[in-house]
């Protein structure tokens, strides 16, 4: 038997490093299958699943779109994502709430992503544990919402620091929230000053277009 | 674009079968390397530290023996064993509340376990998701304490379906409580009939010969 000094393991960040290298092999994957996925992430109803269905509407003429629908538990948003004609396949974490990269090929092969050009993760309802995983997406989009309040990216800042894109959803309830686009603007350039803001009304559909023109841009040179 | 049925993908399922597989795997390089490894799983505050501070006492002038204090995060629980003079490391998981086979071999590499006879995890404090995953232990040990009440192997199946064998701790203050032992016992017995039941109070010491004993003649036959 012998004493020894107190020694701290992190076993998660062995994870987090395993997990990074293994996101890296899937967009080396997905780039030989033509295909673009993008990881959505935010709150428990800031809008996911309506701001899906009105991009997708603007998108589904030109591409093959398929929709990973990430929940603990349940299968409402899929339904709703099938009953707009879409590709879609309910994911059940089962507990957890993250998606890491080999749950992402798993659900890529499922919904048949060589198949498709754009492949939609709507994950986890959560601003803290799905941006400590990366998926292996090609882009993180963002959706914070009116009510949810401006200083978020203070709060989370690693959810901010992951998003190549934020969407700043239910803009038409902004009257009655008292919310500073400009000092969130800066709070999100704070975590990450090269992540555009669109502003946007899933309801109304206000804003979508932008999103949609600027979504082209990254997908086309991937899978064209 | 084409219409599908309602599919549901259980990703925990075979992030579970991998992990399996993988402990299966542990368990033989343990078996090579002459080690003997233990997980023990409790609510927070059913005195795992305790119990297992008066087990090594009993068992270290046998075994050389190391312990993996498991928590989300704090140091407290190692203090106590380097304090004793026991070798021990402390695991992070980062937030995550359970244990996996690849996070105990990395744990095994760092307390050097090729170098030991018996090595005993301290799983993170809780009997929900530490059950859910197979750490390649040899020997799943479960305590319950008697004010946690005599019911929890109706609440916590899983846990009481796992466990080789069950400490039920804290007997001292058994007339404070409205503790049944042997309707427990039945309980126990209707998750797993095998599971032997021992009655401690790690504080008194009373009961830790008996399990002490018992665990000699699991860890004799594998490292001898």
């Amino acid at each position: 038997m012998e004493l020894s000094e107190l020694r701290i393991i992190d076993l998660k960040e062995s994870i987090l490093a395993d997990n990074d290298a293994d996101a890296d092999r899937l967009r080396e994957e997905t780039k030989d299958q033509n295909v673009y996925y993008v990881n959505v992430m935010s709150s428990p109803g800031a809008g996911k699943t309506t701001t899906l269905l009105g991009l997708t509407g603007k998108l589904r003429d030109d591409y093959k779109i398929g929709i990973l629908e990430a929940d603990i538990d349940g299968d409402v948003d899929t339904k709703t994502m099938l009953d707009a004609g879409l590709r879609a396949v309910q994911l059940h974490t089962g507990g957890m709430c993250h998606l890491d990269a080999d749950m992402s090929r798993q659900s890529l092969r499922e919904i048949g992503a060589e198949d498709l050009d754009l492949v939609i993760l709507e994950n986890v309802g959560n601003l803290v544990c799905p941006a400590e995983f990366d998926t292996g997406a090609d882009l993180d989009l963002v959706i914070l919402s009116v009510p949810e309040g401006d200083d978020k990216p203070l709060k989370y800042p690693l959810m901010f620091e992951k998003a190549d894109v934020v969407l700043l959803n239910k803009i038409d309830a902004m009257e009655a929230f008292d919310f500073d686009v400009d000092r969130f603007r800066e709070y999100v350039a704070m975590r990450n000053p090269d992540a555009p803001v669109f502003l946007i009304s899933a309801a109304t559909g206000e804003g979508l277009d932008a999103v949609a023109e600027w979504l082209r841009g990254k997908v086309d040179p991937k899978i064209r």
